[in-house]
Formats: C-alpha cells, structure tokens, sequence
C-alpha cells in the first residue's frame, strides 16, 4: 500500500527560508531611517561581496531571479542586438520574455548542447550562419547557466573556453548562476574561479532557491555598467523600499556560510538519489536536480507520495533542496530499490 | 543643548514589519509543495480581497509599489498612449520611469491642482489643449493618488468625479493608493467606496508603507485584464517564486485588521503633530504625512534629532508611520511649542 | 570568353520604377494644401483598395516592407506574445529584429516547413511544446508569407486550413505579402481569395518589389485595428507629410492594372529560366524567384555576368523583376543550355 | 468680393518637389545591381556631406523627419534618460511619441523660452529641480530646433552657449533641423558653424520641407554612433531597399545648391509677407514662418483664399515654401495693406 507521506521534489524554489536567513530578517526588524540602498545593511553589500568573489564587485538586489537575470542582460545587450544562450536556459523558457522585456526588444539566438551546456564550436556554428551586415540582429551577449538547466555543470575551463570565444566575438557575458552554490560546491572551487576570473561580467547570484526568502542579486563585475544597472534596476520597480530586507538576507547567506552548508545539503541529497536511480539518468548528477527516464517507475514514486514534474521530453525532474528530509530521500532511495529488486 | 535621540520622520517606507505579517512569514516557513502563486495562501487571496472590497477583483502581488503603478498603467494604456496624472504623483517623479518602461513608452501628461488633487476643470483644460488626430498620442488612462503625495484625500465623490470625467473621454481609471488604508482610515468610509464603486478599474494597494516587508498588490476589478496583467507581472519578473510569502504578508494584513489599525496610528501621529505645527501647515493633514513650512524652525528641529525631508520648494516633510512612538511625537510637539512660546 | 553584359539577379528591390508610377508621381507633384494622408490622393486608398479586395478594408502606406510587416504583427499580438512564423521568414531572418521592436518585445517562434510553407502538423508541433501557465509568451499570432521566401505559394485553400487552425487558438494572421502579386498571379486567383476570404486580418501589400519607388501598404481587413495602426505608424515616423506621392503610386498601382503585368513580366521570367534550370532547382518555381543548387554553373553564370546572391545553405536565389529584360533571360537559358550539352 | 484663389500657406509639408531633385529621380530610376545603400548613390552621400559641413560625417537617409528626429535621440539618449527640449518642439508635439517609442521610454522634459528658443538659465532650473540619485531618470541628452518652431533662429553663439552647458552636464546635443537651411541662409553662416563647430552631436537635415520628395536625413559627427545608428535604423524599418532614390535626392539638394536657393526663396517671402503683417507679429521673422495674432484680419484672409492653420494659443501660422508664387505672396501683403488703411 503506497505511503500518504508528501516529499516535494518539483523545484528548489519552494523550499523554507533557512533560519539563519529568518533570523537576518527579523534583526533587521528595527526602525530605521533610510530606504532604497541607503541603509546600513545595503551599505555594507559591495564589501561583502568583494571579498566573497575576491575581486570589486557591485551587488544589486533584486526580487526574483528573472529580474536578476533580465536586467543583466539589458545592461551588456543593446535593444537592437541577440545573446546566445542553450535552447534549455531559463531565459528562453520560463521567463515569458522577460530579457526581451527589459531590453527593450532583444533576440536570443539558442544553441543546442549535450547536457544542457553550451560549448564553443555550437557557439561558431550559430555565428557562421549569421550573415554580415545590418539585416540580422548582431550578437552582443552569451549567457551561461551555472549549473545548468540539466543539473550539470561547467568546469572553470569550460566556462574560460565560452567567455575567450564570446570576448573575441564582441559578446559581454552573463551567467545565470541561480543555482551558483551548488555549482561551486560540486567544483569544489573558489567562487571567483568560474565567475570574474573565468570572464563573466555580469552575475545573476542564486539566494531563493536556496534558502532565502525573497532576494537574489546581480552582480556587476564590470564597474562602468554599474550606474546603467542602477538606473534599470529602480525603474523596473526592483529596488525595494525596505531595502535593508533584502541585504540582510545576502549578508546572512554569505558571511554564515549557508550559502555553501546549503548547497551542499541539497547536492548530497541529489547524489545520494542519484545514485539509486543510476540505470535512469538522462544527465550527470552535478547539483540538486535529477533528471530521469523513469518508465513505470514514474507510478510508483507518484503512488509513495513524491511529487515532481515530468517534462515535455518525458524526463522526470527531481530537485532537492537545502531542506529536503534526508529520511526521505532514504525512502525515495528504498522505493527505487524495491522496484529494482 | 540638543537631543542625541533619532526621530525618522523621512518617510513610512522605512518603517518595521509589525508583529502580525511577522508572524504570517514565520507561519508561512514551512515545507510547500507549489510556487509562483499555485501555494495554498495565494489561492485565498482573490476571496480574502474580494470580500475586503465587496466585489468580485483579482489580486496581483508585487515587490514594490513602483511595479503594482506601473503594471497597472501597463495594462489601461497602451504604449501609444498618454496618463493623465497630478504634476506632484509618484508615477511622474519617483519612479524613474516605470510608467514609461512598462507600458513601451507611454507619455505621462501632468496636471496641476490645489492640494496635490487633481480637478475636472483641470483634466478638462489638458485635454482642450491637445489637437486630434494622430500627432499627439492620445490619452488613454487617469491616475489618481489616494492619499496624495501631499497628504490629502479625495471624497468618494470627488473621486467619482474624476473618473466619470475620464470614462466619459475614453480613459481607464488607475488609483495609485500606497496610502490608501490611511485614505480609508480618514475618510470613514468601506474600501470599495473610494475604488472600484467610485469608477477605479485598477488599483495598487499599499502594505509596505503600512506594516509589510516586502508585498504590494495590483487590484483589478476589470476581470478581462486580468489574464495580460498575469502574464506582464510574470515577464516584469515581479512573480515571486516563493509567493506564499508575499500572500501571507496581505492575508494577514487584511484579516487581521492591521491595515486598519496601521493606518490609525499613523494617521494619529500626524494629527498630534499637525495640531501643534498649524501656524506652518501647506496643506491639510488628512492622511500620515505633514508638509511644513518650518522656517527657522527647521533647524530647531534637525538639532533635536528629527530626521526629515525638505522639497525643492522649500517644504519639509513629515511622514509617520504605524510604529512611530507616540513618546517621540510628543518630543515632536513639546520641541514645536517651546519654539512658539 | 566571358561576356562583360552584367544581369542583375540579386533582388526585385533594385529594379527600377516602372513608367506608370513614375508618371504618377510627376502628376502628383502640384501645389497642394494637405499633408499627412488628409491630400486628395490618399483620400481614395481606402476605396480604390476596397474595391480591389472587395470588402471593406484601410490603407496605412509605410516606406518599407519592414515597416508594413512589423506594424502589423504590432497591431496584431501584444508585447508580451508570440508570433508563429516559418524559420526562413523575412520577419526572422531580414529586418534586424524589427517585429521585436515595433511590438515591444514580441517573441517569434519558428516553425521548419517544405517548401517555405507552414503547415497546421508544424503549427501543431509547436503550440503542443509550449508549455500552459504564465512562463512562456503566449501565442498570439501568425504571420504566413505569400509567396513564400522561396519562391513557391499556397493556395486558397493551404491559407484557409492555417488560419483556420490559427483562430481556433485565439492567434490573429498577417499575411507577408511583399510579392502577393506574383502569388496572385501565379495561381489566378482573386485578391481576396488568399488574403481576407482566407482568413487573414492584416496583410503587408507590395509594391516597392514590383515597380514602385517608396511605398508600400499594410492591409487592415478587421476595422477594429485601423486607429491603432494609424498612432504606431505615426509614432513610428512611417507616416509622410507628403503623403500623397506615396498614395499616388499605390493608386497608379492598383488603378492602371501594372500591379498585374509587373508580377506577370516577372513571373514568366522565373517560369523560363526555370525550366532551363529545372534540374539544379531547390523548390517548384512558382513566383518570380529561382533557388538552385547549381554546382560547378555557379562559377560560369558569374563569368557571364549574372549576379546573384548564394545563402549560407549553398543555395543560388535569382529573382526576376517586372523590368528583367527578356534577352537577358534568354541569355541565362542559353549560358545555362551550352553547358547542359 | 472675395477672391477664390487658393493660397496654401498650412506647412511647407506640402510644397512641390523642386524639378532639381525630381530630375534626379528620373536619373536614378535605371536598373541596379544593388540595394539597401550599397548603391553607387547611396556611396557618395558621406563623402558630399562631409564636403559639405567640412568635416568628416555619416550620413543616414529617413523616409520623415519625425524618423530622422527618434532615431538620432534612440542613439544619444539611453532607454532610462531624459531628453531636455522647448515646450514648443516637434519632438513633444508633434511626433505622436517616436522619441520615447523609438528610444524605449526616454522622457521629454520641457523648458519654456521665449521665441521658442532655449537658454542656458532655463536649462539649468530644470536640472536644479531635479533630484539626484536614482528616483528620477537622468537627463541625457539636449534637443535644439533650428530654425524654431516659431519661425526665430539661434545664432552660432547661442548654440555654442547651449551645447557647452550640455556637454558640462554630460548631455548629448541633438539638432532637430528639419529646417536647417532655411535658418543657414537667414544666419548667413556655413552650415558647420550652427551643427558640428558649435558642438551638435548628432542632427536631423531638413530636406522634404525645401523641395525634397521623401528623404530627410539623420547626420552623425561622433562616428561612434554611426554603427549603432545603422543597426536602429533597419530595425525601425527607415532603411529603404530602393535607397538610390532617396540618396538621390540628398545628393542634388546639396551638389546643385538647391538646398540653399529653396531656402532662400521660401525665406524672403516669409520676409516681404511679414513687413506687412509688422504690426501683428508674435515672433521675429527669421526663417520660413510668420506667427501673427490676426484678430479681425484672420477671417478677411481666409475669405481671400488664404489657408493657414491657427494655434491654440491663438496665433495664425503661415508658412511659406520654395514654391509660393510670389504673386500669391504680394496678393497678401495687398490684401493685409487694404485693411490696414
């Protein structure tokens, strides 16, 4: 008889607030004088996240990871230029338009890739069959998924080989790094290895999905795109009032370090079901998602109460967070088992 | 000698979350299933509003009143279109150009009025002032601030005026009431009686100034804008993943009264301190905010630690909120009538 | 030996005025008291149109094809929708994003198809990846092109089955026209057979491809969309103040019939140049364009003086105007014939 | 009795094409190889402009000044700026919006002036009544109009003065001279001493106000503009496949010297009408246009045939052209003398 028991895997995106997070916000919870920036928490984001990625940086809040993303992309982008990006990222499916919104009309040239990862020679390919000239939109932008939309992820070399060749192209780049931590955790790198110091310009920093309840920010490597990014970011109604809100959540997620215990605990969760499910895999598990060919095994998950999406192309996508119950991913790791027996 | 304590008079958009909404996140932390509104506390929102203003509206949460303005005006005008609006309004001097961004470059057109209130006879000479045909982009939309920016309220019937004014010209009806449970508070009347009974089709529905941390509402009466206000509120990434959390901040905002009892108290602060500052009043103190000619009086105050705007004009401003202690308004008002001795 | 006699093939946009036009535009050219479509002229459009398509329809001349395509989409599908279009569409690949720009931020979304024809199984295939909810644009459009990009045409019927299919899901259709006289006369039709009897709301009507100097016309088949198409091309700086030597044309156009014997002239170029090619021919010749893959009778064409673009896919086009002289066609058929032997 | 002549004194919009440009028309309409300003027309314009302002310059052909006006404030102005210009400009009566639709929302912000001309100190009150920091849009960008709407000129001095102050403020200059020439013959200067030399970045040249058919002309002096103008220009659909006849006309407007002997025409009957209407004038006359408080007169010449459009505010505007008889033009000033004795 299947189980009543409920364990949410269809997106990180709904998981709980970490308490570490929660506590920021109500030490926050004090009256204050100023607003949009100027208040004491906002003040001390830029240093906070200098050091963090060990190099200047601006950090500018924002409400979801669309915004995040759509307003990095207007400021390396113009209105009359194209940003290539993997026909599976974030931008081209599930933001209704967001970068076209906020640029002011730009197109996004998709690539195809194994894994959900752009690579240099699909990057080529899509240039050549750009004719010269003013008739077609000229790339300006790439924008890389780290880690993908696959639960992959790109090694510190690979996202050097995509920025060298979007550099020499005249292309700024941006990563979509909503799901960054589980990246740097799996590379078990520095975080300035696969963001500035691999080429990117401009960051979208992964909180909510990780633990944080209502901020995510851009992250400006380029200083002289900071004023443009500024001006955008209030005038598309992303810059809170009660600002201080969303900065004491950054300061909380990275000067505790539950950006990374976080990560961790949701990439620990992927592997250990991951490895259960080995005979399913569409992709390498590198994050806190799963992607699956589950065949009949689909019913019988649903049947014991776990919940997740299955995609167009038929592969169930099983996502864990920084709060799954590690008891049950042990029961969605039996489950597997029994079937298989 | 001066007072070292700190008085924040700059502006209710600093204020504390109160305890209420602070418990609704808190009761909200817990593990969920759905995001981007299909969660349990945004299903109820469309009810709990919907009763709030006696007829039947759909709720749109957003992160700031600067994205709930300006998603509104996106959906009643078109981008080839002209709002009429007050040369004081928030849409036209604080927003960076939301309105315009949103709505693919509408053009805002100001009226001036006593009061920071808009008028028939003054919409009427706007209007007489424009030449038909296709040269000038036509008006399509009115948006009225309810309280105002200078702290005053319009009647029902004042705003019945305006808006059978702008039906009868063809335009929709936006209300911009980042203030409006202190309108309501003043006016003594239901919250249907100054919207959508008094002609409003859209409304944006102040909590972050009231109480709230981070959630804002569009209100539609309309139900056929409904479905282009979904899907620009999604595309201006002013969907939030984590919804639960904004709509348990105006559940428990709504249900609990607070919007009310918020509103009092700082609508209260304000008649405490406008009492003792009438000899410098610019205008009447209908709402939580005081507009002050203060003279030399100004620097009396600052000494004593108050911390307020001054307009270009000359004017200072002085905004209480919900949690503005009363102690520090009498300090307001001993420090005023010791000057006037 | 080469000959030194250059053949001009690479585009209908370069042929010249035909005299029929050009005389219009000398008659036009007295004084006269109005500008901006209120002239004697372009006061007999809608007529003289109406007449043409037999129904009542509006005129609104634009400068370019570009212009007429993407005011039309613009009327046609809101900001943030969707526009199905074949892959190798003018609007995709040859106006720099201008259906982006003139919609505010609309997204196309390419459908493969023999031919250059769309067919309801693509429709289909695309509208079922699309997923339901608020993520991705929604559909909102289709914008068919006739003739077709590569030369061939759709019949009454094959117009009539799309959009059919087309409003059955809520999508609006434009129609391409900018060689829909070559398609007309190719299939002996009447104009409203394959425009508004069709199932087609707004159409891009050519000219410039067919011997006129400057206008072209976007089609308002549904009366509902005219005064917003006369404010976006206003706003769009594609109304002229003298307006009525664009009107001019379009009346000499439709009235002394050369719309007719133009694309005929250029039609039965293609037709013989066809046949001499019918071996190396990519798709049926059924317009006033040829695309072939002709091997080594690339180089030898060159050498005898025929220009002609090849695309990226290794494809020679040869487009045949109103005023291609018939020795040179048969110079082409002769060159292409030596070498056969 | 009334006379039943007609004089059409509404807009220089509807003057006749001068046979200089219409002869080069007839010249260009031979058959081409190419299209799009690869022509052997379109070659020569940058070189005869350059010649023309003495120095080094893009030139970019537009079907309408209102094209030529947006697109040169689309590339100096960023979506989120602001754009300072006179209450009385083009650009914010008359173009249905292009600025803000073309720049993707930039803001007018108007300066009163007397004579319809801006000054340093009313530029400054307008920046001193703006806020700084990030809650309103920053001004970008200048627009100057010569010769002004209101018929007056600035001299090189007043140009030099405007455009310093802008540049100070970080401002780029636009120079809307739809009716450059007409203020070029009045001020008796060279063309580069009221555009380039007194410091306009980039300028709309007037062509199809002084005897031009349908080619105005946006002209780019900082060429790290020029190829951001050339991708805007395409996608707003002002590219013109046809462009030998719009580089055409541009060509012999300057190699025959018509641009100037059109103004100069237009100019001194503007002169001989406005010695007679001396006492009713509201402005200098100083180019092409007479603004005139009429009173009883207004309806005497109408009843004599004059047509002439009359503001709101009250003021006949009568415009002259290249091609005003100036038998018509002594028929007024008889019929203004008649009156007056």
């Amino acid at each position: 008889m299947a189980s009543t028991e409920r364990t949410f895997l269809k997106s990180d995106n709904t998981a709980t607030v970490c308490p570490e997070l929660f506590a920021a916000l109500r030490a926050a919870n004090v009256r204050c004088g100023d607003a949009y920036d100027s208040d004491a928490w906002s003040a001390r984001l830029d240093d906070v996240f200098s050091s963090f990625f060990a190099t200047r940086c601006r950090v500018f809040t924002t409400a979801t990871g669309t915004a995040a993303n759509a307003l990095s992309l207007a400021v390396l982008c113009p209105s009359f230029g194209a940003v290539l990006c993997h026909a599976l990222s974030h931008i081209e499916n599930d933001e209704c338009g967001a970068p076209e919104f906020f640029s002011g009309g730009a197109k996004l040239i998709t690539c195809e890739g194994a894994n959900g990862k752009l690579t240099v020679p699909a990057l080529e390919a899509v240039l050549a069959s750009k004719r010269p000239g003013i008739h077609q939109m000229p790339p300006r932008a790439l924008s890389i998924t780290q880690a993908t939309e696959c639960g992959t992820t790109y090694t510190p070399d690979e996202v050097r080989a995509l920025t060298d060749f979007a550099h020499r192209q005249g292309l700024r780049v941006h990563m979509d790094g909503a799901r960054l931590p589980n990246a740097i955790v799996h590379l078990g790198c520095e975080p300035a290895d696969i963001t500035w110091r691999a080429g990117v310009d401009v960051l979208s920093f992964g909180v909510v999905k990780n633990g944080g309840l209502s901020a995510e920010a851009a992250i400006v490597f380029d200083a002289t795109l900071a004023q443009e990014m500024a001006y955008r970011r209030k005038r598309a109604g992303q810059l809170l009032s009660k600002s201080r809100f969303q900065a004491a959540q950054l300061l909380a997620y990275i000067e505790s370090g539950v950006w990374e215990r976080n990560a961790r605990r949701a990439n620990e969760a992927a592997q250990i079901a991951g490895r259960a499910l080995a005979a399913y895999l569409a992709y390498p598990v590198e994050a806190n998602m799963i992607f699956a060919r589950l065949g009949t095994l689909e019913a019988r998950l649903r049947e014991h109460g776990f919940e997740f999406h299955v995609l167009p192309s038929g592969e169930a996508r099983l996502v864990f967070s920084w709060d799954t119950p590690p008891a049950q991913v042990q029961r969605l790791v039996r489950c597997v088992e029994a079937r298989l027996k």
